[in-house]
């Protein structure tokens, strides 16, 4: 994550009016030698090995976690004790009880703090926001959303170490229910509120797998798959699903939202496009329609290129410090704040205590 | 369904090499004017106004049941008792009690017996069986599948009576469980083996609608949504959804199934597609697959037109004769019996059980 | 084509009211055993071998004309001569020429007559032509159509004889400019108006091929490739394109039509939606509407299944026969009758002969 | 296109490994105060408002023309005649003669040249061409392109000035086919080869429009619609069409090439997707392959994001500064050069001279 954090803060002065231009004042590693080169690459003025240091230093505004999910806590309470802005990759602890000490910190501190959910600032889904709250669907039934992934299903893959964390339960906190499930559920209770309660199941395919770490053969105690019934608070009903054995999606994040008189679906791997049905377009001509969000009256779209041509992935880390260079120079908090952040946590714990006691599980902690 | 019944027995020698010839012999409905002008339509030789009639007659080899769930327990014991072959529209009973029953009376008296799944005999369907069974996929991990409507959402809608008997728990058994998670679970077992255990839920969105035979305004008592997670016997994972409030489909019955080596899904919608993705492709071209099912080596279709012209819903109740003639013809007993079926009313019974204890649920009965 | 008629006649009856209930007195082939065989499949009282034999018997009101190009003129001409009512496939002649004087044969005898261009009749097809006679469209930039096939890319497939009559120039009268292409010119100008003129190219990939009736390695001389750019009587601007060697397309008979204010896209490979973009939509949500032509409000489907359940390819002939009937039980012709249809070859013929001068020519004749 | 170029100078280096770190070293644009701006936002060292003292400068290496189409020639010659690199953006100049004029000009002067052709380094077109110079496709039969817009229907909008001299023929050169066309042709001949003669059609649909310059209704001069057939020198036939006034497209750059074994088509408003079909897969599940282009097996991807996570358009110019830096490295010119453009040009030229005289029209100047 650390390119897609750096090329964010390097973009976003060339294509927002934002009130400050971030400066790129130093970027740390463990690694020395790849501090040093990352540094040259993104135009870093320092390195550090240590976040220690990092958080020390006086001419440091802001600390951005995009290391793996056990350092979170700890270098977050340290930078807000510091007095630093944090932005925090998501998930924001490893368990909703981590997530806790440091939403207390940010708040204790009273310093602007962001989780990067970055999905809420794809255009596309954006402006599934904004057509729900002017009430373009009416009444809510249906959420479902699902990220279907394949990259884990050779046995022969080994787990822990550099690029493989994500396997190791120590590290990762949970499977795809912390990586990838915690993506749904911040997108959908901010398009649909909050979730009340959950009925979950998970699955670990492969029960053992090289170590890289230690060497050996050890269990795999993370989740492969994690699938969720849910009520929201607002009584609709909802599906749930995060797995790396759906064989041919590399990165399949959907969302289907049905109301009274309007539906909307997106994928990741279009994300240029949303999928919108109207009930009220007349009868004969009524269908999905597939709009392609590039036009300068589609959110964020306006400091892009002309209508037709797409942008990707990495714009949507550029839009999240857009909002928050803006928020900090208005006096206002961007979101996710760490608190927003907390509510996806305490459902992901839902679900994984529901897959353990095959009962619905409150989901507000 | 009576014309869709009568269009297969009427086409299915016009286009397959059957060992029997179906003669429409007689056509039976309550209402004599209506069966009369039905009889004349579709060139059935007479008509009776009493199921009792029809069972007694001589010249009747085969009862087809195609009227309301409430009905089909009685008329296919006794056209059993009368030995005569029973097909029967699905689900089989409005619970497994009386399927049982049904299973138990045409075993009793050996006659071939059939449920009207149409949906396997979609050749896109009956190709994805083919593939399975062949091994293509490996081992499934995932099984997913809906079928969305949005046919009901008007509060103005009325219950009960001609056309709207669905809304009728009396008459229907159940809601959309029954009428259309029961499709989605019998494909499901049909191509993924039998269900181990459910966890549902279930909605009534709209609590009160006009009685069209009561004429009176009272409580809507069918499942308007129904949901469940599944662990299938093969330990694969799978969510099902079933709804009337699924605002922009009409009858978008999906299903998707995820196998190590390659994934299968199909939508009704399109239905003369399969889409394939096989991860043995060669990487840079690797892709799911648009299969357009309209070529002779696709199930059924030597039987129809030429490459790339389509076929519709109607031709798979066709095929579910030609294949039900065929296995009268050679002695076997056609796919799926009135046993077979039964298995789907367990899982939907689990699943209506499971929605109200809020626990996982066997659904094997 | 037999098939396709006799389909379209027995079914007629079951789901439209006309004034009419076809009658399948009898069926002409010249091979006696094949007739016998086809006739007892589809229920024809009686055969003929001599197609002259037919146009003379009393008893025969209506002369359906589905036998290979090079017979349309002879049968045609003395059908009418003998006062029956006239049915043929298209294209009308092998040449405009011919097709003058089979117009002029049903003028003189004053019989209903009519070709079968039946992919008027498919309901989205037809939908199309709904919203532009409202004028839903505006003014008319562009047209573009092709039908891309691929079943004689391979050098050892012989031409002439049963099946392959298409490939002999002799019998066909051209290649795919008079079989995909008419298909394309009829829809367009019936949509879209009269074409003014036209510049053509045209190719044979393949120069020699084996020929099942001669037995010997003959020239091509059929078209295997026709294009052509064209100009509306409404000034709209056009290219279309038919080809049997576009790899992997069976039967992708496409066109898109643009308007001032509004877009349609029809493709047969999915033959049962349109696609419609209405400029007049709000700007955020405007998009591609994927329109499934499945609903009571849709031409024709007032006479199928529930919204949702598609038909398919038969189904065009069903509706033409419907059509045919309708008009001739109100004293009127159905569309398009043999001089529309000559239209079309005057369009062709033009498409060709600028192939071979290499100029822009008139394509009214 | 000051972005897109700024964009990817700035870019490069982050992502690519490259021989040259490119330094913004100066803008040059007629207004100062908005030279200063962009330099600002972007981080040019200095800003000129007249393109003679940048050429004159000692410390500027290269030249990049991102200016209006009528200042290409004058600039790339004094650029060339400077000792300086150039990168014109497309088409080379406004005719066929200015563009020789130019090819002349960097050719003697032995400086390393090259045309913005981005649409070659989208990922997807880049692996098309792979594929093809492969042999995966077999023989050519077809290659069809479009490039289809919609933002000048309107009659209100006016030509000529900032923003809208596209529509001003004197500066433009021409109107759809040298700003779409020529995008076309130039991907079609590398894909392709060399195109042997073309039949053309132009139009202007709205005649007059206000001029921001004169501030008169003044006749419109550019063609806003340009289609032409095509034969290719390896013998292929070939449709191209162009135009502004295609509702409900933004910028549907689309290309379909069919060989005897295999087919790609391509768009630009899915950039990041290819779609395949080899007809060597096994028949039952052949069919066209929607190929999501973000792997690491992908050209260009393996600098990017994870697999599923795509890029976007700008992107395009990123690639083409990397190769065109690595070429430099190595000693070598990137393509296309001035040149390999010319003949994009003469293809150009051809299409405008047949439109006039209603000839096909030699293709190669």
């Amino acid at each position: 994550m650390g390119r897609t954090h750096s090329n964010a803060f390097s973009q976003v002065g060339h294509f927002f009016n934002v009130p400050f231009r971030p400066v790129l004042k130093a970027i740390c590693a463990r690694d020395a030698t790849k501090a040093k080169a990352f540094a040259e690459q993104w135009g870093y003025e320092s390195t550090e090995t240590d976040w220690r240091k990092l958080v020390e230093r006086k001419d440091i505004d802001l600390i951005d976690i995009a290391s793996p999910n056990d350092t979170h806590l700890e270098i977050a309470i340290a930078a807000a004790k510091a007095g630093k802005m944090v932005m925090c990759e998501k998930p924001l602890g490893r368990s909703a009880a981590e997530s806790i000490k440091m939403v207390e910190a940010v708040e204790k501190a009273k310093v602007p703090n962001m989780v990067w959910y970055n999905y809420r600032r794809v255009p596309a889904v954006t402006l599934a926001k904004q057509l729900i709250d002017e009430g373009k669907l009416g009444k809510i039934f249906h959420y479902r959303a699902k990220f279907l992934q394949d990259w884990t299903i050779s046995k022969d893959l080994p787990q822990g170490g550099q690029g493989l964390w994500r396997l190791d339960v120590s590290v990762a906190g949970s499977g795809v229910t912390g990586d990838l499930l915690a993506h749904c559920i911040d997108t959908a209770m901010w398009l649909n509120g909050g979730i009340a309660k959950v009925s979950g199941m998970t699955e670990t395919f492969i029960k053992e797998r090289h170590h890289n770490i230690s060497g050996k053969t050890e269990p795999v105690r993370i989740d492969d798959a994690s699938l969720f019934l849910a009520r929201f608070d607002n009584g609709s009903l909802a599906s749930f699903e995060a797995t790396r054995y759906a064989r041919g999606h590399k990165a399949l994040y959907t969302f289907e939202i049905n109301g009274e008189n309007a539906s909307i679906f997106w994928d990741l791997h279009d994300l240029h496009r949303l999928q919108y049905f109207d009930h009220r377009d007349e009868g004969r001509t009524r269908g999905w329609r597939s709009v392609h969000i590039t036009d300068g009256d589609h959110p964020y779209m306006d400091k892009w290129w002309v209508p037709g041509l797409q942008i990707g992935y990495e714009h949507t880390f550029i839009h999240q410090v857009a909002d928050f260079l803006g928020a900090v120079g208005g006096g206002k908090q961007a979101a996710p704040t760490f608190r927003e952040a907390l509510a996806t946590d305490l459902v992901t714990d839902a679900v994984l205590r529901s897959a353990k006691t095959g009962q619905w599980e409150n989901a507000k902690g």
